[in-house]
């Protein structure tokens, strides 16, 4: 483990104050943002994610705003999923991509009015991308990163705080919906969403300067279901099946390959950056796809070192001695009792049952079995 | 101080292993990659670079490879300064900003052919904006990422331990100009460069797998000349008037605020991205400048954390009771004897001369004195 400290250009989010004063003990960094890995007790974090209630500053999943006339256009330009269907009040998740049908993020896109969008990013500036379209087209759209930071509640109980301090129409909210309301004054759009599969809400705070006063009212409210902090939880990402774009892809990797092809529409009629390409790519039948992956053996090692990710790159994966592709995450997993993971694999040379050799970073290898995702 | 630990995501570069063995202490993120802050020893990493010769990992530093027939018109495109007399094998340093005119990289570009460009980047996503820009005015261009990835040495013995290993031609390289050759069979490309004003080199190698070797060929090599580990370095850029775009920049700030009106052209006859904006802002006159601040007192705590940024967030500056802009970086400067920085301030409220009061994040004021730049 190193040292770090956030500065002007790896910025501290609007709640760091609020998580420093929680015991925050790492950061990772994700939009040009310090966000946390870790308060100190990996095993109590993960619990209450699945049976309670976790409290995350997620400011690092940072908004782009695109608003003006040709917002609508350059919103679907940008999407590789039809977006003419979003309403007012909705958000969609939607792989975006460059010109090769190469995945670049996966936010969710969310409409607040016909003219008016977030899109709320994984870790790459889109924000980039959009202004190059613009320019490129001379459209009529202003890009900007808006005074917007998401404060995630996440876990089973994560409705129970959430309604107690927002009202009770949260608990009728469809799921990447959302509504702008205020909290003891603070602007702020609730939706129900989070980089979790334990169900919960993103709100998003509307004045940075609110940081600390908002994530108080939530941890002060939520204390009668146990809250407490924690941030995006690599075990129950994994566990779960979510895909991390620039964890589990890489400059290579297209939508079909990390099991997105359901948010992938083919025929949309509009401009779409790398259509064609993923057009081509579907007709020639994608060459991977990322299966779960569980190790043979468990290193005890492994499960200590539960809240940060186990290895800094990706490891090689091998099938009776032939290369089949990567190993790009893996994790003790406490549900399964296993070390799991996720692996981008030939299709032709590795699949559902198959036994794989996995070297690690350090030369060690391990056998391990393919199998379907979600784990459980 | 918080943890950080290296993932597939923050990638660790080529020269990871290298530096974990010279003793890396702590990393910031830049690019999506780890770039090292320090190795456990500001005083003699810094006087290695004044007085000697320092090594440094800034594979951080990524390249945009842009490439095929409109190469040379969107690398003009994107460029605020003009590129059409640019040599093959000669690199120039140049502001890119959105429709706006706001800075958003500051890149070296390096002309590799008349079809085939690198854009050596700080940290924002340039790819992503070629794409868009190609994407939209359906350009013949392919951008990537190539493997590429700059080891710099710094410092006025560099050019022996260069010299030594690649030849007696590099002591006749001009300032941002670059040979592509080979070092014990391993590709690079080799620039006078790097980020000080220490002078030095940038050995760009091309293929990842060889980063532990490369950099011990100039670790060995240097011993010779004391040579150390190293990595930019916030105080000697600071005293010399380098400008770090993300730190000392934010979503509002143009070129001319920050001292590199000389690097932009505003009668470039071709397209390019901000262009009439930057018009605009130049005959409307910027509205803030960056001048140098001076602390009127030391303190013996920040002299004691030289080795990490002295602050999370700009810190607010005010005259006479009114707020005239922000300190955003500062340093105790070992040449200066004082504590040093730049404020990006208004030109109607402050300059040279001026006494300022700094309010910092913890809420404690300073008294400090604008001067020019660079210190020393």
């Amino acid at each position: 483990m190193f040292a770090f400290a956030p500065s002007p250009r790896v910025r501290p989010s609007p709640f760091y104050e609020a998580i420093v004063a929680d015991g925050v003990k790492g950061f990772t960094v994700y939009n040009h943002m310090c966000l946390p890995v870790g308060f100190g007790d990996p095993a109590a974090e993960y619990d209450r994610l699945m049976n309670g209630v976790s409290l995350w500053d997620v400011a690092a999943e940072r908004q782009v705003e695109i608003q003006g006339p040709d917002a609508a256009r350059i919103v679907q330009t940008l999407s590789a999923r039809d977006m003419s269907k979003c309403a007012i009040g909705q958000g969609k998740y939607t792989p975006m991509c460059n010109r090769d049908g190469i995945l670049v993020n996966d936010p969710i896109v969310l409409k607040l009015a016909d003219d008016h969008f977030w899109v709320s990013i994984a870790d790459s500036d889109v924000k980039l991308m959009a202004e190059g379209i613009a320019y490129g087209q001379n459209l009529n759209v202003k890009v900007c990163e808006p005074d917007v930071s998401p404060l995630a509640l996440q876990g089973p109980k994560a409705v129970e705080v959430v309604a107690h301090v927002v009202g009770d129409w949260v608990r009728d909210l469809k799921y990447f919906w959302f509504r702008e309301t205020e909290i003891d004054g603070i602007p702020v759009v609730v939706q129900r969403s989070g980089w979790s599969k334990q169900g919960g809400f993103e709100v998003y705070l509307r004045d940075g300067s609110k940081g600390t006063q908002l994530y108080n009212i939530f941890n002060e409210a939520g204390k009668a279901w146990g809250i407490g902090p924690g941030n995006p939880n690599n075990m129950e990402r994994i566990e779960s099946g979510l895909v991390s774009v620039g964890t589990d892809t890489d400059d290579t990797t297209n939508p079909f390959e990390v099991r997105l092809e359901k948010f992938v529409n083919l025929d949309i009629d509009a401009d779409v950056i790398g259509l064609d390409a993923l057009r081509r790519i579907h007709a020639e039948g994608p060459k991977r796809h990322t299966l779960g992956v569980v190790f043979d053996d468990n290193k005890e090692s492994e499960f200590a070192n539960a809240s940060f990710y186990a290895d800094v790159r990706w490891q090689s994966a091998s099938r009776n001695g032939k290369p089949v592709g990567h190993v790009t995450a893996t994790t003790p997993s406490i549900r399964m009792g296993k070390i799991i993971g996720f692996a981008l694999v030939n299709r032709a040379d590795a699949n559902i049952g198959d036994s794989i050799e996995v070297t690690n970073g350090r030369g060690e290898v391990s056998q391990a079995t393919l199998v379907d995702i979600p784990f459980v």
